[in-house]
C-alpha cells in the first residue's frame, strides 16, 4: 500500500510516519518507482505498536526504540521483553521510603512472590503508599492483600494470552502491548466496578459504604455527561 | 506550625504552598502577628491530597478544584464524590470505535455490571482496545474475562476500605487518594505479580509462556539496575 493507505489504516499522519523511519522505530518501505514507495501489513502492525506505546503509554522515542530492539531480536528471550516493557512503561519512579519499601517487602512476602530487587513495581507501589502517608493509611494491609490477590489473577490472564500466540514475534507484540494497554484496561475496568459495586452494596440494608445518606436514585448524575 | 515546617512535613516548596492558597485548593492558615501564620494537620493533609492528585495521578489544578470541591461539601453523597474523582482521574478520552463499544458493553452485561452510560471506565477500556486492534487482538474475551474477575475485586476492596471509615470527610479522602493512587498501586503490584508468575512457571516442564528457549537463571538481567 502507499503511505496514503497506510496513514489512513493507522490514523498516523504521513509526516508521523516518516519520522518514525527517520527514528529507526519503522523500517523503510520498498521504493517500486522514482516517487512511489510502498508498504505492508508488518508496517501496519508496528505502527500500532509504536502508537500504543507513544499515545497510550507516554514513552518518549528512545524508550520505544529499547522496547522494539528487544522485540525484534529473535534471541532475545520473552521474560527479557517483558522486563524491558515492564522498566520502559513504570513512568518516573522516585525514592521511597525505607518504610514503605519494607510494607511492600512484607506484601510480597506474605504472597510467595520472588521477584528481583529491581522489578519496577516494588518502587511505583513504595512511592504510591508515602504519597498516600500521612493521610490516614488509605492502603491498609487488608487492602493491600485484596489489590495483590487480584494482581495474581491479572498476570495469570496476561501470561496466558502470551502462552496461547503462536511465535516468538507474536509473543513479544502480546508482552508489549498487553502492558502498555493493559493498565489502562484495568484502570478503565476498575472504575466500571467500583460504579456497579456501590450500585449493589447501596440500595441494600445497611450498606452505604460512608454515604451519608440514602440514594434515592442508583445512577449518580456525577458520572453521567451533563445536560447540556 | 510555621510554613517551613509545613513545607518540610509536606514536601512541598514554600512557593507551591503560596499558590495552593492562592489558587484557593488550600485554606489559608491563621495569622499569629504581623508576618507569621500557622497551619496545622488540616493543613499538611490537604496538601497531600493536592499533592496525589497532581504529581501522581496528572490532574490540572482546575480538576484538582472541582474534587476538593465535592469532598469538602457536607450535602455531596460520596458516590458523587466517587463520580467526579472518576472524571478527573481518567485522562483525555477519544470516542471509541462502535466495535470496541459493543465489546465493552457485551462483557458488562456478561458480569452483570449496571453501570451509567457516562462512567468513564467504559470509554477507557473501549479506547485501549482500539489501540491494540489491527495487532492481532491481544485482548481476547478470555483475556478481558480475567481482567473484569480481577477488577470486581479490586472494587470490593476499595468500598471495603471507604466503608472502614469514620467519618465523612475520611471516607471522600478514601474515595479520592483511593482512586488517584491505587491506579498507581495497582500497575505496580501487576509488574511484580507478571514477574513472579513468569519465574513460577518457566522453570516447570511444558511451560515457557511464549518463551524461545529454557532459562538458565530465573532472573532476568533486564528487570535488575545496570551494573555500573
Amino acid at each position: 500500500m502507499r503511505i496514503s493507505e497506510l496513514s489512513t489504516r493507522s490514523e498516523a499522519a504521513a509526516t508521523a510516519i516518516k519520522y518514525y523511519v527517520r527514528e529507526g522505530l519503522l523500517p523503510d518501505g520498498t521504493r517500486t518507482g522514482r516517487t512511489t514507495t510502498v508498504y505492508d501489513e508488518d508496517h501496519l502492525a508496528r505502527i500500532r505498536l509504536i502508537r500504543a506505546l507513544t499515545h497510550v503509554g507516554g514513552l518518549p522515542v528512545s524508550r520505544v526504540r529499547e522496547v522494539l530492539a528487544a522485540v525484534d531480536d529473535p534471541a532475545t528471550p520473552i521474560q527479557h521483553v517483558l522486563g524491558v516493557t515492564q522498566q520502559a512503561t513504570a513512568g518516573d519512579l522516585e525514592e521511597p521510603s525505607p518504610e514503605a519499601a519494607e510494607r511492600v517487602d512484607a506484601l510480597l512476602a506474605a504472597r510467595g512472590w520472588q521477584v528481583h530487587p529491581g522489578n519496577p513495581g516494588r518502587r511505583m507501589v513504595a512511592a504510591a503508599l508515602d504519597a498516600a502517608d500521612g493521610t490516614g493509611h488509605i492502603f491498609t494491609d487488608e487492602t493491600l492483600r485484596g489489590y495483590a490477590a487480584a494482581s495474581e489473577q491479572v498476570a495469570t490472564a496476561d501470561l496466558d494470552a502470551v502462552a496461547r500466540t503462536g511465535t516468538r514475534a507474536a509473543a513479544a507484540e502480546s508482552v508489549v502491548l498487553g502492558t502498555a494497554l493493559g493498565d489502562r484496561v484495568l484502570a478503565g475496568l476498575r472504575r466500571i466496578a467500583q460504579e456497579a459495586e456501590t450500585q449493589r452494596r447501596l440500595p441494600g440494608p445497611g450498606c452505604g459504604a460512608g454515604s451519608d445518606g440514602p440514594s434515592a436514585d442508583p445512577v449518580d448524575p456525577a458520572v453521567g455527561p451533563r445536560d447540556r
